[in-house]
């Protein structure tokens, strides 16, 4: 059926007001947006609006990348703005990182008119079913009048336990024709449960065993208080302690407990883990690697090692180690020892320690590190945790590309701290857009580019797949030389002032100079 | 169940051989590869064989739409290698263009080894669920004896009708498992139909009825020989001749028949088609506009409006076009009246006749046109039908982004031809990337930015969406501005030379360095 002209094709409220205003009602004060034709209501719903920041993106990943960043600094979601199927598939490599790190994001995706899907113009496709593949919970409105609750359900779903991915998508003639339906206040999200009194129990005996037990400590934010209750938990019981492979969010640095991770590398792991037999599992699931290999174990704790399950990250960590510390009789959190921070500025190559070192001797108060520095980095954990109090995100989705727009949102949710993104040359290049984006808004970012000119992490695993002698074609599609990239030219093509750096001297001057910039700046580490 | 160590880690021929092999065997010879650890044991196959041509790209929009690029010039699907699920989502939305437009792609996407996506590792996502909404045909290979089967399936799927997009899962087990199956010859592509000669009837006679019948001409590929037949049946006829909005690919130039095509502006194209009585489609579908708006119609031919489906774009549109004229009594194809080609460079200030008339002008012989210059390049066709003979691609899919990556497929498969892509800034942000592909690749692509820093498309349907004064809000949303993107300097970092153009004088000696140029070359040419 074709349109008809019998509707006033302008109402003075249409259901994308509906749809924005039900947004601001739940709490929604961003929105990240990369609109087409189908969200062009949207837009002039939010232009007619003054209470939701709007910030533009180039490239749809860059805005769901930020809105998991916005996340894991806000704690409250965000919103985006994408254009129908494809521009939904562009952002949906950073939603899968944002969903597995329990971020919370209302994605709003516009799709044709109702009445228009029938022609299968070509921007038509299933995006119901691309959206499903990375959301806990997926809604089409039907028509104008469902815009404003379908708007705060998604508010409502995004909330639940430590955050959904929530998309609505809004057909453009629900967006253009009336509204003016009244907001419901959307629920508060649902407390976050506590476990009962016989698995505190459980979790507390199993500790009680001493140097072969580890308490395991995830969750989407791992709170420096909840790490001090875990430090007197250990104390008491002469547990291990470790957080996972990658954190969303770990405060840590100077006068906080710092509890190491599970490794990366398969073996190191195993090898980290080799005398625990009994793990409580608090906000974090049984370590196994990333990926699987012919000839090494994916699991990586032992044969025979049991497990208790004591919290899901969606549960309320803090008070879980809250409970589980008094059963186990301790009284208070640890304060930690402080630690004469040393923070001399290293000089010469830049190694890998010597990166962390001088990122620990310069690195501001209350920053936020969204690491993505993937085999540079791999390290940098042991040498930077005297750093000044901060913040430290990484990527527990895998898909690379999220460091940069991560950033984005962090910097938006905490104006008044500086953000540092680690990214090796490799994984910023998938979403380099974002340094745009970083200009535009003036934010206060500084990223740091290990440029070592490979996709190094898996040119380490050419001998694992029985390459021992690679050939060109192999060290062709894991190398970025000829041409090499110019990360200086590109930030500034992008409008980000930035320089490079050969040595550790230069890493400090740089980011010396970073720190102290009004708005982005970008360091090109030569590796 | 984790990975025991009793098999071989490293067999001599791997489930990964056998699916090379078999795509090669297939006639494969171009693999466009983003691989993650999970194809490691693809690259390894790759490295072992000398048959592909491995062309590394460093976002996974540009290997798929290099992909469909090469498909409509070499008229024979390429491969992509791209990791897991967030890698596939990264290249969906020019899948979404490649299968709008018909071509033929085979997709190879790693997925965890079996046993390991039990454990949810970082990576694991439903790639299926993904990859079925931009794909005709899907399968995951269960195990190494399979996958040299259901690759030789990919191959004879992404062959079927113009071309369809197959995408093979892979397992990292089955890659790495001993392989050594036989490769089965893939069937040759189904013969593509003509229509019957009752349904050839039905069109001749409804083209007989003269200038209130449209003959519109669609299909994946417009031939100078079909348009010559068009043209033929028309003259016969009366008819007129329309090509749709988009074409995937279109023969034109001096000597060759234009026909004019369906305005993509709403209004405009009812305008053209008033007249339009009855609608012959030859690999082409019903006119409708690419967005619905609430106060125009979406069909854009008059109520009444009757249509004969006579082919659709999977059959053979020459052979039917053959036959049409048959039956109407042509008995040889038209010869276009030579024109007398100016080809004069006009000078001034760049409006869109004035680059259209100057790229008409430098135009190498047997160039390939890729157009994605959103709006400023609405109206070149009337412009550059003089032009020297050359192949003009266009987005039938819609989604931004296309034009770089098609280009460099375009360019891989026709070496020694000119590829001139024609982007808007905006578009080309998307995939950005591309420009680093071609330098490594050292392709002869010229690529010329209309940086009118805007979405231009947007902002010229403010009105229509009710804002007349758009506040700072929708104009932030809708330009590209503050900062100004500096392309050349963009081009550069990624090792592509680059120079910018602010009036037609200086479009012309730009122009003409590119095509002179070994290797890409980037004209920013400031509107």
């Amino acid at each position: 059926m074709a349109q008809t002209a019998d509707q006033d094709p302008h109402p003075v409220v249409t259901g994308a007001d509906d749809m924005i205003r039900a947004l601001e009602e739940g709490g929604i004060d961003l929105c990240l947006t990369n609109p087409g034709t189908s969200e062009m209501h949207a837009v002039a719903a939010l232009d007619r609006s003054d209470r939701m920041r709007c910030v533009l993106a180039l490239f749809e990943g860059v805005a769901t990348g930020a809105a998991d960043g916005y996340f894991r600094m806000a704690r409250r979601p965000a919103a985006t703005l994408l254009h129908l199927g494809p521009g939904f598939a562009n952002g949906m490599a950073n939603l899968h990182n944002a969903k597995k790190a329990g971020s919370g994001v209302v994605n709003v995706v516009g799709d044709h008119a109702s009445f228009h899907l029938a022609y299968n113009a070509p921007l038509t496709s299933d995006i119901a079913g691309m959206a499903r593949t990375v959301s806990h919970w997926v809604q089409a409105a039907p028509d104008a009048a469902a815009l404003a609750e379908a708007a705060t359900q998604a508010v409502e779903q995004a909330r639940i336990g430590t955050g959904r991915v929530a998309t609505l998508i809004a057909p453009a003639d629900a967006t253009w024709s009336a509204g003016g339906q009244p907001i419901r206040r959307a629920a508060p999200p649902p407390r976050r449960a506590v476990p009962d009194a016989a698995r505190i129990a459980a979790a507390a005996a199993t500790l009680r065993r001493g140097g072969t037990s580890l308490l395991l400590l995830g969750g989407s934010f791992v709170l420096a208080r909840a790490k001090a209750w875990a430090a007197a938990i250990a104390q008491a019981t002469g547990c291990a302690l470790r957080t996972p492979i990658s954190s969303p969010r770990n405060e840590r640095g100077a006068g906080r407990v710092e509890i190491p991770r599970v490794p990366y590398a398969g073996e190191e792991a195993i090898a980290a883990l080799r005398e625990v037999r009994q793990v409580v599992l608090c906000g974090a699931r049984r370590p196994v690697s990333n990926f699987a290999f012919p000839d090494r174990s994916n699991v990586l704790t032992q044969r025979g090692c049991t497990f208790v399950e004591l919290a899901e990250a969606d549960d309320d960590i803090e008070a879980t180690l809250a409970a589980l510390a008094d059963a186990v009789g301790v009284q208070a959190a640890s304060a930690p020892t402080p630690v004469a921070a040393t923070r001399m500025l290293p000089t010469g190559a830049p190694t890998p320690e010597g990166i962390a070192r001088t990122i620990t001797a310069l690195l501001p108060e209350n920053a936020v590190v969204v690491d993505e520095a993937v085999t540079t980095g791999r390290g940098f954990a042991r040498f930077t945790a005297d750093a000044q109090p901060h913040d430290w995100l990484q990527n527990v989705g895998g898909s690379i590309g999220y460091g940069m727009p991560v950033a984005i949102g962090a910097a938006l949710a905490c104006p008044d701290r500086r953000v540092l993104c680690l990214a090796g040359d490799g994984s910023a290049m998938y979403t380099e857009q974002a340094l745009w984006t970083m200009a535009r808004e003036a934010l206060d970012i500084t990223v740091v580019i290990m440029a070592n000119r490979a996709y190094q992490i898996l040119r380490a695993q050419l001998p694992r797949v029985g390459i021992r002698n690679p050939g060109q074609r192999s060290i062709d599609m894991l190398t970025l030389d000829r041409p090499a990239l110019d990360w200086v030219g590109i930030a500034r093509g992008h409008g980000v002032e930035a320089g490079h750096a050969d040595d550790l001297e230069g890493l400090a001057r740089q980011l010396q100079r970073g720190f102290a910039a009004s708005g982005p700046y970008l360091v090109e580490l030569r590796l």
